[in-house]
């Protein structure tokens, strides 16, 4: 069966708690059962990984090769500052998709720069968790055109 | 019926003829052909616009908030500098999603910053005439919620 | 009669609706008559033009001066970014008044640069329609002194 | 009666010998008188003070709370460096109208930023000593609304 | 005939009467008559466009891909603004020239950078209303040389 | 009984070995025990932990929301880049006391920027381990004030 | 007996009064009076002054070097440009601390920068007015460690 | 026997699948048995760790202290923003050598600069896996004139 | 007879044989053959001087205002670092006209300004040899009008 | 009898106290005897004035124009900050020769730029107390040519 | 017989005189021998040029590409400014490693950008005379290869 | 007899002939030869060299230490962009002092730094050919001193 993963980055652990008015108030396991679900509608395995550690998530993308298609990708914090995550992704012979749960760009200045996008297929941002399910949709597209 | 925008920017009309490894080589037309279609199997009217005068652009916004539930924009060379359009966008009361077809994260410094993203609801890019899809997915997704 | 020029920029005709805490809630209309009925006062024509073409409000400026002795303009969003009309302005050989309803240094870092005030007689900001109202009056000041 | 503060900045004791291209020769006597003047005729007291000390200008702000109902403000060669007046401005509960005689717009880098700016009700600059009196104008006129 | 697109921005349309000690006092019309004098000599038909509007620029430049084999621009005051040109530059496939009657290098700062310049063929600054006759001779070798 | 978190970051378990110059001569060890022997005074249950891994910083703020009032946290070398501790800090519900023991001031240029300090409650710095106990005393002041 | 100056900058003397969700509603005097009872129980002699002069900030700190063991400084606005100050602070041989009652890292980004800091023993802000008891605290310790 | 660590960090693992142009097609294990062979020639014993973890990586330095007369570093992504392992490195007591595959300053800008390079005994970079080897023989020219 | 200098700046020597993609694949010799001939027709006698030395350019520059009536530069790689070519230019009384091979506009970052361009008479880039000879042409044309 | 004002700025009545290494170990009471005695050889005489107030030296500026052909002034602390003394010295029309005891521009990096020097007849620095006479030396000889 | 030109750039001739503690005190000839000598034993001639000349050290690159297979290239104080060097090193098809003998990066910001490094194979710096021979080592490897 | 080297830059040469209203109307041999009068005057050989080659001032420079006990070294254009003449100055073990005609600080923004001041005794600029003599008065001043 066709497989992706859903790679959550550091404290998205906390989702539902954390700020709610800025990350809406679904917790990360509501948001996982969704896309399972939307996967399961389309015969796909979802896999979902949280960590708060960069390498952790370095190694995950690395072993995602292995049995995945693509990668859906929120690297929260680590979104603008990880070069090491940027070259993981760019590594990989996987695409992978970015996304964030709020609109980075009506943030902070420093949150509007994004290191890891420029090697990302595309990028979704703004949509709560629904930036999720866009992504893992443009994913299954790009698989189905290949 | 309900309504939707979708707001070409300038140069867009060339699709197809243009840079076709960054753009693809679909035309306009046919991409408007399939947003039209994917709006009559959800019951909506989707009006296409296309301009390469900043003005327009703005007064197509302004009129679409009479008649349309959202916007889907491609502000195309006009990301980069228009505040004039960040304010059309600012001043209407109906969510905007900002797309892209190329990747603008992937292309010149200059391209990666949008003065109008952090006015928009959220944005897509890089996914070609699929970003149009997903944002008018993610438009009516949010007008459902509502 | 001597005649003066109103110049309205991009998204002014949305005045009173368009984020009332920021502009006010003075239709463009209604500012426009306050500042006719001053005119009349003082045995001037006052003349009201609002566009949201880059290119229209460079015309404007070009003819008015064959018909008026001064301008009083508000360039909006593209006062931080055409450098063809402040080209306009200083092409022309009759004083330019640059107004804003806004304090613009007190908004977003972006807005408090204006490329068109170095080449204006002078600039008020932060007035409501009260600056447009004080830059007439300057205006006719000027004139008078001559 | 009512009363308001005329607060002229370091170095505008030398005007009308300063540098006469650039901030016209009236002297700042003269410049008070007119106020002054004007003043009467509003049935309004207008005290002015000139300082070349910035603690003096804040000092004065300070006292100012208690008897004026608003202040005409021109800071000098402090509107580009002194956050200690921008504070000074900010801690009062009366409106603080910036005014400068020259276009600070159009003379060198160093001089198109104040610090000061953003924290006024508005801002005057480039009509000579006709910045003062439309400064206070605006300021009657924010009084009367009241 | 072969024919070529002289383009003309912003502004152009006062020369002669706008600040000449920079620009020259030549009008446009006397420009014009003398690049078409030049085009006889060559056997080429020279058709010349002015306009203000950043938009119908762009459509001018689409449109000459149809029946030019090249076009000398002058984009004025968008030369240091207009992404949407230059994309409208690099999308059509005949070459374009970037003239200037000024030398943009010895003015403002921001005039020394031109967001056209990377896309064009060439560029030639500096040498009054001569800087569209080399820029025409230009395109005529381009043209011989294929 | 009230607790306490005292997070130390990256290379912090070297001191008393590390540049003694710039970080004192007592080990970590010895100033833990001097903050333990405090708390003890005041009935406090003072925890200390250290790691040099970003991601386990992140786990131990995260889990301290459970079962303390607050956190002194030395961020060492993270301080200066880690958006995603700025966000674990942001995310949790008990206030945080950013501390030094060198002054981060008078050091390297890079050095004087926090990214973290803007959501603690607080920043102390450069009074050796005197800093850790001066944000031990700050959150009890806090604690006590609720 | 030992001494010890609080110094305070410009428009401290409006505490209480002046924005009080950023400094809070305590009065300088209240302050200083909290400040000189705990110097009497650590047998110390506490002095405060404030000024809105630089100048007379310098005098200050160049006077205190004859009675006091170091300073308590919290020099306002004149932080983050007084380079007169910072050489005050580094030319005299007592220790002296920068206290700030707001966290200044979380404000405006002018104010974040510091140019007094570098010369200090150490700065601590934040705490409202426990930031200058805190900071008493430090130069008490520092003093008997001698 | 001395012994040397050869430290690589962050997607080092994926040497010779990852981008083969830019990093060479020999995998980690060849390279390392290419200099453990290298040392054995040497007498000397050459141990290998990889990680993804800048934790695990300062904890690595950090041990090499008790048992390596040095260390040859290749910090991947990190090198470019970790504060952490340049503390690290300039904690430790013994020399460290950084060495790059490719040569870094022929990239993107963001990697031309090193933030762990000011506190290294010196850097090789472009040589492929050369670089390893000739840094490993400066430490041991290094070591041997001790 | 009248005389011209053409000067080439360093590296242009190797003309033909240097990366000829980007500088083309005549020689300098073939380019000064052209040239020459094309001086010949117009009764000019056209000098050719090329070093790789500033000083040996300077010199040129110098002795040149005694027998040219202008002269042709291109500067090189000095084109954007020489302060003393700039000044040296400015320093004598014929015109210079700076004219580069490439369009040094599309190339990288920092050849896309020119510290020598504000005090040349125009400049030309991006023709190839070309370039030269609407340099040639261009001062020609200004000779002849004065 | 011709007479000249040194002026010094804030802190350097503590000359010969503060930081000697930097300084140099003259009191300013020493320096001012020094330059007393070269003035009574050249028959002038010299006035000397200190204060750390930024007005009191402004205030200094002005009246010296009354009595002095010239100002030496070391500007201290202000040299880098206090745009109102530089329109001070622009506003009189007597010379003013900028010194400095230490060289500027080997401190750090905000000492460099001085924003007084460029409305000022000269600058010398770095030669300690000789600063002063070779002022004052300039000064004289501009006095002679007149 | 295979040949490789060692090019020392300015200053290098006062090796062991000029700051020793930077440099080292090994003079320029010293290393020359040593270079040679582990030239001899590899049976390659090794010939060494120094000049403060840039004119000259470009002259030798160029015509190094007729008789040497390498170059090592210590660029010294040219290394950050000299474009033109950079435009030598790229015009020769032969490989240019760069080398330094104090590590650049530990040193003043302006020493840590090198415009040359781009265009060479590899860089070294850092190990004092035993840079250059690590870089011939490299060039030898290099050419082995081939 | 001691003996001093006055060493003239770039475009010196041309002094009196090159834009008389910065530079003056004397020729660099009527300086030089009040310098040589000014040296016998107090038994000091003064020796004179221009040149429009860095690397012949480098050599100069080095030569000096030989047999001249300080320098006078007007940079000229070099004074803002030469790294090697600065490490030219920093090498030889005898003064340096930097002198310039016309007040840098009051020209371009790109004049008003000097890589080669910091490593210089002292610099004085502004007083025409009076800054030669102010120079060498300060060297011997210091030389006396020894």
């Amino acid at each position: 069966m066709d497989s992706v993963l859903i790679l959550h980055g550091p404290n998205l652990n906390l989702l539902g708690r954390r700020e709610p008015d800025v990350y809406g108030n679904l917790s990360l396991d509501a948001i996982d059962q969704q896309l399972k679900r939307f996967g399961e509608q389309k015969s796909l395995e979802v896999r979902c990984i949280q960590s708060n550690h960069e390498g952790a998530l370095i190694d995950a993308l690395h072993s995602a090769e292995a049995w995945a298609f693509g990668v859906v990708f929120n690297p929260g914090g680590y979104t603008h500052t990880s070069v090491a995550l940027r070259d993981a992704v760019a590594a990989i012979h996987i695409p992978v998709v970015e996304v964030h749960l709020s609109n980075i760009h009506a943030r902070e200045q420093f949150r509007r720069r994004s290191v890891i996008a420029p090697v990302c297929h595309g990028s979704i941002s703004g949509f709560g968790y629904l930036s999720y399910l866009l992504g893992l949709q443009a994913l299954i597209d790009l698989h189905l055109k290949k």
